[in-house]
C-alpha cells in the first residue's frame, strides 16, 4: 500500500502483547454490530462507511446510496460549470476532515474549491462571505444532530448574505443531518439532502457524505478514497481472532507505541510533523480525532480515571525553526511522530551540486530523527505519496489505532461529554442579555448604573455580576449601549445608547 | 489601551514577589544595552525598534532610517499599481510574524496580498509559486543569517520560475538580511535591501523591517503597530526599579501565572483560544515564541534544567468541538488563556429573538471559561478590537512576559542550541547523496544491490545502512534510480535506472 511504519526509535514494546486480543477482540464486536457507545446506546459504524458488505444488512444499501448520491450530485454540478466555490458550513466533525483532506488534495485544476465557515465568529463569516460572488457559490451545510448553534447561525448569515444579494438560496444548497433534525426538514426545498446516521460519530465522519461530498465537488476521486480507507482496515484487522502475528497490524503498533511512550496514562505528548505542506492540517484533524476520543474523565466502568493523548504540531521543516527547540532540549514529556512521503510531486532546481530542495526535505527529516532520538522517542511513517487512496488509509490508520488505544486504556472513544457543558453554561450566559437590555431600557433618562447594580435590578443573583459586565461591555463596545468607565471594571457604569 | 487581563481564576500567585525584582531589573538592563545573550555574546534588543530613542545612541538613526525606508518602499510599490502579491520567503521567525500580522489584519481592499514559502518542500513552494502571474508578484527574502537553507532553496526555486517566465526578477525582488551577509551580497542588484541587526533574533523581529515591510506592503497602519507595541512596552516596565506595584505591570502578571501554574517548570501546558477567526495564528506564533524561548537545557549558569512551557491552540468556538473534549475531563495538566474581543467588527444577523452570532461568540466563551474553570486554571485576555495598534500591544506583552519569565527561571531566552543538532544531522545526511549514486553507477551494469551493500561500496559505515535505505527508495519513487522490493527494507534492492 506503499506505507512504512517504523517504530526501531521507540523503546522496546514491553507490556504484554496477550493485553491487546481484547482490543481486538472489542473492535471486531465493534464491526460486528455491537453498541460500542454505550452510555448513548450508539453502535459504532465509520468502517462500514467504507466496507458496506460488512454493515448489519439495513445499512448496506443506505451507505452505498449516499454515496452514489454524492458522485451522481458532484457530476451534476460539474456539468452545470455554474459553481466555482463550495462554501462548507459545519464545526468540528462536520469541518475538519473536509478541510484537511481538502487542502492536501488541492489542485490548480480543480473545479471548485473549499471555503469553510466553522465558528459563529460574525467577522470571521462577514470576510469569508463578503468577497464571494454568490451566484457560483453552493453551500453544504453539516449539521449530524441539525442543532449545532454555531452552524445554525453560520447558515442563518449565508441566507441572509443570498437574500441581500437577490440569489436565490434553496436552489444552491445542500444539507447533511440526520434524517428528520431540524436542519433535514428546513432543507425539505433545498437542492440535496444526504444523510448522517447516528453510528458515525462527527470526528469520524469523513467516509460518509460528510467528507465524500466536498472531496467529490472538489475533484477527488473518493472511490479511491474509499478504497484506501478499506484497505488499511483489512490490513489493520491483523491479529483478531488469533489470525496472525499482532505486530503485523499497523495500526496495533501505533496503538502500542502510545501505550508503551505514556504508560497508558499519556504521559508523553504526541507531536505530529509531517514532512509535505500539503499535509499541515493533519496534526489539526488529529489532534480532534486523538484528543476528544481519549481525554476522558471516567472508564466504561464509571472510574475516574482522567485519561488524555495530547496532539500538537504543524509541520516540518518549518517547525524545526520553532518548538523543536524544545522537543530537542527540554524534558522527556513527548514522541514524535515524523511523516515522510518518497515521491517529492515535484521536481525542483538543483541548489547545490547534486543537491534539490527535495533532497533538503528528506535531510531535515532524517537529519532531525537523528537529534531527537538521541533523547526521545520517534515514530517513522513513510507514505509513498499524497492522494486520495492514500489519505483513506492514513484516515483509517489512525481510527483504529485510537480505537484500539480506547479499548486497550478501557475508555469509551466514540462520546464527548465534556463538551456538553461549555454549551450550557454558554446557554446561561445568552439568557443575561435579554434583561440586562431590559434593566437598562428601564432606567430613568439619562441615569447609568454599574454592572453589580444592573444584575440586581435584573433580578439576578450577585455572582453573575461579573458575567453581567462581559455582556455589558461588548454591548457598549458595539454601540448598542452605553458606558463610562470607572476606576475598575466594578465601577464602569452603562446606561442606554 | 483597550485590554484587560484577568487572573482571578488562577489560583493565588503564591511565590515571593521580591522574586520578581531581579527580572524586573534584568529586563531594565537588558533594555539599556547589555549583552542578554551571553554565549552568543549579543545585545537583545527588539525594544529599540519601537522606541529608537531608548537605544544605544548608533542603533537610533539605522532603526528609524530602516522603518522609513520600509514605509517609502511601499507607498512607491503601491503607486505604481503593478503587484498584487507579496510572495514572502522565510521561515520561523523570517515567516511566522508576517503570517500571524498580515492574517489578521488582512481586508478585502488590501493593495497587495501576502503569500508565504516556509519550507523546502519543493511540491509545496511549485503549489504555491505555480498559479501566480509573476509580473505582478513582489518578492521579499528574509533570512537574517542569509544562509538558512530553507530559505535559500525558496529563493533558486523563485528566480528559476521567474527566469522560465521570462520575467526578470531583480527588479522584483527585495531582500532583509545582515548586511555583508550571503543574501545580503547577492541582493546588491535587487529592487532593495533591508537590514536586519545581529541583536534582532528572529522570533523577536516582526517590529523591525521583517515585519514593517510586509505589513506595510499589504497596506497596514505600521506606525499604529509600532506605537501599539512601544505603549505596552511602557505599560509592562512598571515595578522595575522600584517604580510602582509589580500587579500593575500586566507581563509580569502573565510570568507570574505562568511560573506559578507550571510550578517554575511549565508543569502546566498553555492553551490559547482566541475567540476570532482573525486570531487564528496568534497560539501557532505563540508556540514558537515561548517554546524556542523558553524549552531550554541549561539554565545561565550551564546546569542541566530542561526547562519547557509548551503552547498549543487554534480558536474558539472551533476547539471547543475538539480538544476542549480532553480540557474538560483529562489531568490538571494545562491552563487556557482565552482571548476575547469586545467589538465585534461585523454586525450580523438575529439568529434567536434578540441574540446574534457575536452574542453565542460572547457566551460560547465565557461559557467554556465557566466549564474549564470549574477544576482548571483559565487566564482570561479581553481586547478592544483587532486593529494594527492592539497587534503591536499584544505582541510586546507576550514578548515580555517570555523575558521576565525566562529571567525568573534563570534561563537565557534568547538563544536556541537545539535547533543546531538537527542541522548538522541534515547536512550528514545530504552527504550521503552524491556516493551512494556514485556507487549505484559503478555497478557492472543491470546489477542491483541492497542499502546495506550499498552503503559499504560507498565506503559508509554499516550503522548508515538504514538511513541510505530512505535515500535510495526516495530516489526510486522519483525515478532516478530503479528498486526492485525484497521482503524487507534491508533486502530492497537497487540499480541504475
Amino acid at each position: 500500500m506503499g506505507f512504512l511504519l517504523d517504530w526501531s526509535r521507540v523503546p522496546e514494546l514491553d507490556d504484554d502483547p496477550a493485553l491487546w486480543a481484547g482490543p481486538l477482540r472489542l473492535m471486531a464486536e465493534l464491526e460486528a454490530g455491537a453498541v460500542a457507545n454505550p452510555d448513548e446506546g450508539r453502535q459504532v459504524g465509520h468502517y462500514w462507511l467504507r466496507a458496506p458488505d460488512l454493515a448489519p444488512e439495513a445499512y448496506r444499501e443506505p451507505i452505498r446510496a449516499a454515496a452514489r448520491e454524492c458522485l451522481r450530485l458532484a457530476r451534476e454540478i460539474h456539468r452545470e460549470k455554474k459553481y466555482r466555490t463550495l462554501l462548507l458550513l459545519g464545526i468540528g466533525g462536520s469541518a475538519l476532515g473536509p478541510e484537511f483532506l481538502g487542502t492536501a488534495l488541492r489542485e490548480p485544476e480543480d473545479p471548485m474549491r473549499l471555503m469553510v465557515l466553522d465558528n459563529t465568529d460574525p467577522e470571521g463569516m462577514a470576510r469569508v462571505i463578503g468577497p464571494l460572488d454568490l451566484e457560483e457559490v453552493l453551500v453544504v451545510c453539516v449539521s449530524k444532530s441539525g442543532k449545532t448553534p454555531e452552524t445554525r447561525n453560520a447558515l442563518i448569515e449565508v441566507q441572509a448574505a443570498f437574500a441581500r444579494a437577490g440569489v436565490a438560496f434553496e436552489a444552491q444548497a445542500i444539507a447533511i443531518s440526520q434524517e428528520g433534525s431540524a436542519l433535514w426538514e428546513a432543507a425539505a426545498g433545498w437542492r440535496a439532502r444526504l444523510p448522517m446516521w447516528d453510528w458515525v460519530g462527527g470526528r469520524t465522519s469523513v467516509c460518509s457524505a460528510v467528507g465524500l461530498l466536498p472531496l467529490a465537488l472538489q475533484g477527488v476521486d473518493t472511490e479511491a478514497f474509499l478504497e484506501g480507507a478499506a484497505a488499511m482496515d483489512a490490513a489493520t484487522r491483523a491479529g483478531a481472532a488469533g489470525g496472525g502475528d499482532i505486530m503485523q497490524n499497523p495500526a496495533l503498533v501505533l496503538a502500542r507505541c502510545w501505550y508503551t511512550l505514556g504508560t497508558g496514562h499519556g504521559d508523553r505528548a504526541m507531536v505530529v510533523l509531517p514532512y509535505r505542506d500539503r499535509l499541515l492540517l493533519f496534526s489539526r484533524y488529529l489532534q480532534q480525532l486523538v484528543m476528544e476520543s481519549i481525554g476522558k474523565e471516567r472508564d466504561l466502568k464509571g472510574r475516574v480515571v482522567r485519561q488524555r493523548l495530547t496532539v500538537y504540531g504543524n509541520k516540518g521543516s518549518t517547525d524545526q525553526h520553532a518548538f523543536v527547540q524544545q522537543l530537542r532540549e527540554g524534558p522527556d514529556d513527548h514522541f514524535t511522530t515524523l511523516i515522510g512521503l518518497w515521491e517529492d510531486g515535484f521536481y525542483g532546481e538543483e541548489v547545490e551540486p547534486g543537491i534539490d530542495a527535495g533532497d533538503y526535505l528528506q535531510g531535515m527529516l532524517l537529519g532531525t530523527r537523528e537529534a531527537l532520538s538521541a533523547a526521545h522517542p520517534v515514530i517513522g511513517l513513510w507514505m509513498q505519496t499524497v492522494d486520495a487512496f492514500r489519505l483513506g488509509a492514513l484516515v483509517a490508520l489512525y481510527e483504529r489505532a485510537v480505537g484500539l488505544y480506547a479499548f486497550r486504556i478501557g475508555i469509551n472513544a466514540y462520546h464527548q461529554p465534556g463538551v456538553e457543558a461549555g454549551k450550557k453554561a454558554a446557554a446561561a450566559v445568552l439568557a443575561l442579555k435579554a434583561p440586562l437590555l431590559a434593566a437598562i431600557a428601564a432606567l430613568p433618562g439619562g441615569e447609568a448604573r454599574t454592572a453589580p447594580e444592573l444584575a440586581a435590578l435584573a433580578g439576578l443573583p450577585a455572582q453573575q455580576a461579573e458575567v453581567c459586565w462581559h455582556l455589558l461591555t461588548r454591548l457598549a463596545a458595539n454601540g448598542q449601549i452605553a458606558a463610562t468607565p470607572g476606576g475598575q471594571p466594578s465601577q464602569d457604569r452603562f446606561q442606554a445608547a
